[in-house]
């Protein structure tokens, strides 16, 4: 299987959340499971809130960078595309992030981040993220992303 | 100066945001600033989303953590107390956490966290923060933070 961050062009693959080319960072990797998305990430020792629970900004971090890569696959999909076909996905930027953290989060086995994703304009899109660790739903989550402009590298 | 976050018990000063202790971690620090309160943080080299542009989880986490801590800060003053007393503060978890990604974040410089605190229960307070690069508005968050159960550290 072939992750949505595993095709963005070399210049949008530093995301310290989901960049294959950042070495420091989560390096987060999203795949359709179906009609749904799934992010899989178990936490450093050093992403605690206190010892034995997930840092809160990780998993915020996850279902943020999560969010945006769904909404890559599934703007991808529409396009008529699936990761592997030799096309170039779309990159999307977060326009808003919305966490209720449900449980403590057990820290030392993986998270999985399952996204529902919901076209609300053809260049915005709603993620909906339940972050799960085993069976246990840990927090829920809201990405607003839109497609990135154009001029968003150009204006740094 | 003395920062909410160097009164936290030893068991509670581990967070990757905001604990003394995490030497991997931000170490985020937050102060009264007048009836406001403020955390400075300079984002790390690789704390980027693409060159040039701050990681918008980085944003979220700090908004995360300069909420709880203000939170924190806004009780102990309910209750009498200022840091530096020699009184132990109360410590709050995050019940949930919005942010608004405004502008692409500038990387290179300190941002800049300001806090206004509303009581909404004598358990429960809401931090409504903005996110400065210099002078330049990039991020709204909200946190609502609630003071953490007796039980939390025993849960694990």
């Amino acid at each position: 299987m072939i992750a949505i961050q595993d095709l963005y062009p070399e210049d949008y693959s530093w995301c310290y959340g989901c960049g294959r080319l950042n070495t420091h960072g989560h390096q987060f990797k999203t795949y359709w499971q179906n009609e749904h998305t799934e992010t899989i990430y178990t936490p450093k020792e050093a992403e605690m809130a206190v010892p034995g629970f997930v840092y809160g900004g990780l998993i915020a971090s996850l279902i943020d960078c999560h969010g945006t890569g769904s909404a890559a696959l599934a703007l991808h999909r529409k396009n008529g595309h699936e990761p592997g076909d030799g096309a170039e996905p779309p990159r999307f930027v977060t326009a808003n992030l919305h966490v209720d953290f449900m449980k403590p989060t057990p820290h030392g086995i993986p998270l999985r981040a399952v996204g529902t994703i919901e076209e609300v304009h053809p260049k915005k899109w709603i993620v909906h993220t339940e972050v799960f660790a085993n069976e246990l739903l840990c927090a829920k989550g809201t990405v607003t992303a839109a497609v990135m402009p154009a001029s968003f590298l150009q204006k740094q």
